[in-house]
């Protein structure tokens, strides 16, 4: 019943990316693999038994030793086979685990637990410590591979691009920087809310019935039981933790991943053939298409949008599941379990980005000439608007008029810009004093080249690659 | 690197529901699994050879069997480590396969093809062979147990519920039937879709260039490649295959998967402790709660409605794929791989209902009680209805107000509608002589019995039960 | 209460795009909006009072044209008013038009008829209505400017695109044939989806209770009542028709909205600045960017898919709406009123796509220069595709490497393609002879152009363009 | 052009709901109408003079008033008509704000701006407006009502339910202090987010490239120009802000939106003919059911379950909204204008369900109807639970057995758990030794309420209660 092929897997996350992504997908297993969920349930169950000793002062270190031991060594299998019995998965557990404790504490096991007071709290722990152990640290090495790129090409002069058209010019650096921003924000939020998971201990409705027959102050021991995982209590509970915990966990998660996808769609277009500014890695041996040789596809950056595409529309069921009928009703448990699905596709698609970005070529004479072509049929046309601007702020109130005329006049005579700008040189005296009151002195020099007209892309790219640099670093986890 | 504790996988498909359901699990996987699509892909590089020989009038029996036989023979696990070389999964399989058929057939192996036209071609067969062998045979089970309870339950007196709250008598029959009526047409629907799926042979753009070096008459070729597949050629091609074809058979499927969602709900409701009128089957083992031994839960149809909400958003991603830059971008590839996923999670919801509605008891005793119930203070007050309409039909202008007097009297004194109404014999008079038009000669039997006042229920549900039953035996399939 | 200055109103359908969209605005609101809503309620009213009197056999020609006049002369705000009092919209109907009615045919407003029974009967009317009248003419409109584009550009030399690569060549009316194939099957859906949609006569829970007190043969009756509306009955009705009938109309229509945006997309692509490809028309007095004005932006084809993203996700309502407890809830009534919505935003799109097509000018000059470039830093290196094809077929094994290291010869003298290739007379031989068993006899000619190795692009263009020109001009709506 | 028949309108925001909640669609209307955005852009272009004149250490508080007054007067039907002539909506704006200003500022307006420096940041605004004046405090009314009823209702016995199966007591209060939490927190979380948007001055590609021409210090600039708005600037610009400011709150939305849609199937349910234990307010006029007089419908619930379903499904769109392709596509464009309908959309939700709970009837006898009858066919049987686990606690290894066996007993004799509980004495001593442990002395006075084995409910629900109130009149809006 155990081992199975896994060829014969249904879900690809099973198959084909358990390979590709053998090393995420290990460690995925370790948190959230129905192995995983099995075991943070006994050691939710563990933890109630010395929440139970605690609050009655009978909790020695040894007892705690002893037990904390019995957490490792449940078998899924076994409680599996149980639960052929029982029907229950929770009874399964408390069954097998009755048989490995100590026989005086077994009465201990469960005691005044429903089945969610472990299961939601269980659930809690092993998607914090999935998010904390796995997936923040793959979207913090991301993140500074974005880092590293955008202080590295902070200087590196690109065409802006609007709608697809070039616009004015930018940084690689700066563009990039875009998503050090939007993305560094996310990574924040999520280490936020994985740590603001929440677990309960109160009963099949929440109100603590039964355990206020067991114990004097039935939330002293809620707190105690989830202090032995790290947790505190849900605000309010009905047989469920409040939903939106959770909720607004995987929402941010859905925000990282809308910021990755706009990303690998960016690095999508921009190694087009036309375009041809960066480069995916591309190993020797890899065969780029069975019949046209030539072709190097950004196949790793379609993948993420890929699994965007598959993974984000999943929100619509992490929001339906926050309706549940009175103090619940079941309709929320095989949906739940999928959230794991989501995680795994969510960080597979982190780390191949990771993998894009760390190895991502920027082909910067591309760039250069990219930049050089802009501005249409006019050699560095794309220096009209400064000159514009420029002779504007001198008090000319006809400026926009006098440069578009340049303009033609550079185009009939086949001239660049600057040329024919200089031809001017009444305008051109105007537009050098103005220019010298921004703190650039050489005229000459800045209309030569386009790529000096970049405002403050450098200096953005920069400080934001130096803030979130050491805010990754200062993450408190993993 | 092949087999796995399925305890580490990480969907619930992989691990815990391919236990619980492990039936259809293997009826699935045998079609919907990587070894599924790894072998689909293998049996299309076969039809390709075989319609190159046939093209050439070089096709012998013999050799189809010979290489029928190879197809099936591939191993998933060769071409995956195949692949570690090429980084890309069809060339791999080509390497394999290349070495298995015999050496002078060799040079056929996936001529003129591009990856794609083996790709999208073996995916339309394993998905219509899985709908035709797997999901088409649950669909019709549960479709064939529906048509069971409507015929049986034709004439079970139910109170129709509209908001929530009592409106007038139907027959639990009926109430069935609405499934039999709106599963049935989907099913068919499926059927049709399932069987228009589309190959393709037209190359890297869908303009047949390679193969048109090739062969004088590419689009034969192409019909000839289908041809033994059971498919015929997508209308136009890129890369891809018009994505439609697949689109609106996985639309279907959530349109059927819709409706199973609302019986579930419907039987979760009716499973309510204040209604009763329907039980799923229920173990004897099992434990309904560890804490409230008494409670019998509607857990089945819960999870049905919960597979619901994890998989039918999912539709937002196929329509999405449907979008594709040019003759194609890859952003459909990993998407698409979990259409796998989807179809599981569709035929496992549509499988439990199946089991469900199988062991579905009604109760009619509680049905009967809510009937008698219905209709506020007052007994029997479900019939003021009729009262008043066949007083109104009798030619009384203020037939309304009439009987809402009675109503009232029968209230005040405590007495059952029918009583009251009695109590005016010239009313009584006249709705009887009305009611005697409509083929109801004895009133007081009718006024006595709110069962009787419902329409032509019980017809609707036994000749929807009988066409439905027809309907599915004729299906062509399985 | 009646008039309101646009520009106070909430939702962009209804000032923004009511403007720049005036004309399908008008076209909708006469189908969709709530003075259409409120009349398409009083005609089914009216539809009903004509099928009780024909029953009876007391239909006149005269009292026909009496009742019908009345339903054209139904006053919104005089319902809404009377709603005021009811609260409730049909009984406010109802009461209103029974002052309108001749007085002795005012006992049949409404007859038997629960409020659902108009509703849905209305709706299912004004949809028909709107798709037959405005939504298929529009898409019809687009279908045939993409035919006729696809026609005229079927030789049109075009590099055809993978993964963003230059891939092997096609023809740009090729290109546009898909979205001719993939569109035109759907409009095709459509035509026959709104066709079939269903209404109802059957009484609060579907079963005729009260019907059936009224007339031998309730569902005579509906049968007349709905064929006076051109529609048949639902198959089985609860209070509402099935919800899959309309399902199924809605999402054949975002099957065409997804065709429409994919469309969208290549558009806006083909428009980079480094593309250049394709332009939208551009009117004289435009203003592109108020700071760039060299700039000509895809903004209507953004427009189209911004569109697309604001609609395409609603889909997940019409199929929550397929849920409704038992006989009935009132859940999807407010979701239901926003279907208008959703064709609105469709119809919009279609036509503003309608019009970027028929203005649509395609650059043949840098569709023919960026075919020349295509195939990386060989001049016609898109050509060893099929060197080595051809050779491989004349039985040189190692083809493909030959025809490698003629490319490198190439690149390295920094020659075309084609005359590395007449440096090898032999291999070129071969080649020839083997293409001219294809039935190109120029070998010349065809390695000097690439534009040649086209496949069958064009054939199929005209093909499809015809086929589809004709199934338009068949459809027989509008 | 400007005033239109409201009926004539499509959306349902735009017609029906803009008279049946015309209070709510007014201060919408205020805020996130066309009007409003045209008005709110005005005073963005203000602002930015502003920022200039300060700047430039020339604003004077005289030039400030005069331009704030402009903002006020600008015509949006002006605007439109000069956008027929532009094409260009902000241009329009721009040439028409050019004619209001004195003329010596003339040249300052929109100077160094791009269209979206304004466009971002007047949306921003009148969002976070929009919330503050209208959303929240409705959202804050609702809140407080419940509160009210969970304070009021606190110690009101109601059975709890899972599964829709009687579990054991809590109190309606309890109930309602689960929504209370939850939706508490969310208000909270909207407050702050609305608070976070963020606007921007950066120009055309967020380098600042024009502006650096204009002033020293464009940042600056940007900080005085947001500052005049009660704004700072997104930490990062391309051509617009940064999608996940806007993004996080309409999430947020949605997370509320939940909770509401939550407590509305709460309410249909409790208001089933069968539970009864909540009514709606009903108007003296209204009309239930044109059939059906004696039905009272939760149609209020109802409506707002069904603008769940027609707006949550929106967060998909606006996650897509977070993907622009390098420094910006116009794909957002048309999309973010239906932000506002989704505003609307979930507001007027909020505002119905406030107007629900605001008359909202506990039919308390019914609550303790259905409680009396919880426990199956023993009355009383809910008990069983506590004393088997006080048996337990006392040390009775069997302590199920003993309890599971007097149930029988009660069950065969006919008579109360209590009672049959009290013909075992030396149990019933044990059971009320153990129970005077937890405080409770009177075990027969326990033992013959269920409603006292409730645990904590009632203290949970007037904490919450206390605590939100609290937070809700502390909220610094509106």
């Amino acid at each position: 019943m155990e081992a199975r092929n896994i060829f014969l897997n249904l879900s690809p996350l099973d198959h084909r990316y358990s390979l590709s992504e053998s090393g995420i997908f290990r460690q995925l297993s370790a948190f959230i693999s129905e192995q995983a969920a099995v075991l943070s349930c006994a050691r939710a169950e563990i933890a109630l038994m010395k929440a139970h000793l605690a609050v009655r002062g009978e909790l020695t270190a040894e007892t705690e030793a002893e037990l904390d031991a019995v957490a490792g060594r449940v078998d899924p299998a076994a409680v599996y086979a149980e639960e052929e019995k029982t029907r229950h998965n929770i009874r399964a557990l408390v069954n097998v685990m009755k048989t490995m404790v100590p026989e005086k504490l077994a009465p201990l096991v469960h005691l005044g637990a429903t089945s969610v007071d472990i299961l939601d709290t269980a659930l809690a722990v092993r998607i914090r410590d999935c998010m904390h152990r796995v997936v923040i640290p793959v979207l913090r090495d991301l993140e500074l591979n974005l880092c590293a790129i955008a202080a590295r090409e902070a200087e590196t002069p690109q065409v802006g691009r609007t709608h697809g058209q070039h616009a004015v010019p930018i940084t690689f650096g700066f563009a990039v920087a875009e998503y050090v921003s939007r993305l560094g924000k996310s990574i924040l939020e999520i280490e936020r809310l994985a740590g603001s998971l929440r677990g309960k201990l109160a009963g099949p409705v929440g109100a603590y019935n039964g355990l206020s027959m067991i114990v004097r102050n039935p939330e002293e021991l809620e707190r105690k039981y989830l202090e032995f995982l790290g947790l505190t209590p849900s605000e309010h509970s009905t047989q469920l933790v409040e939903p939106e915990y959770l909720l607004r966990l995987l929402l941010e998660c859905n925000v990282a991943f809308g910021v990755i996808a706009n990303l690998a769609d960016d690095l999508r277009n921009l190694q087009r053939s036309e375009i041809g500014e960066v480069f995916e890695q591309f190993s020797a041996s890899q065969v780029g298409s069975s019949t046209m040789p030539q072709k190097r596809n950004p196949w790793n950056s379609e993948h993420v949008k890929s699994l965007w595409k598959t993974f984000a529309p999943r929100v619509l069921t992490f929001f339906m599941d926050q309706i549940s009928e009175h103090q619940r009703d079941l309709t929320n448990s095989a949906s739940q379990r999928f959230v794991a699905d989501y995680i795994a596709g969510f960080a597979m698609a982190a780390f191949r980005m990771k993998t894009v970005v760390a190895g991502l070529q920027a082909d910067r004479d591309n760039m250069a000439a990219n930049l050089a072509r802009a501005g249409g049929k006019v050699q560095g046309g794309v220096l009209a608007e400064p000159a514009y601007l420029l002779l504007a702020e001198a008090g000319v109130s006809d400026a926009h008029e006098v440069v578009r005329k340049i303009t033609l006049e550079a185009e009939t005579a086949g001239i660049p810009f600057y040329a024919a700008l200089k031809n001017h040189p009444d305008v051109f005296a105007k537009i050098s004093a103005q220019l010298a009151g921004t703190g650039i002195s050489d005229a000459d020099g800045f209309f030569a080249d386009p790529a000096r007209y970049r405002g403050i892309a450098a200096e953005k790219a920069s400080a934001l690659a130096a803030k979130y640099s050491r805010l990754m670093e200062d993450l408190p986890i993993g």
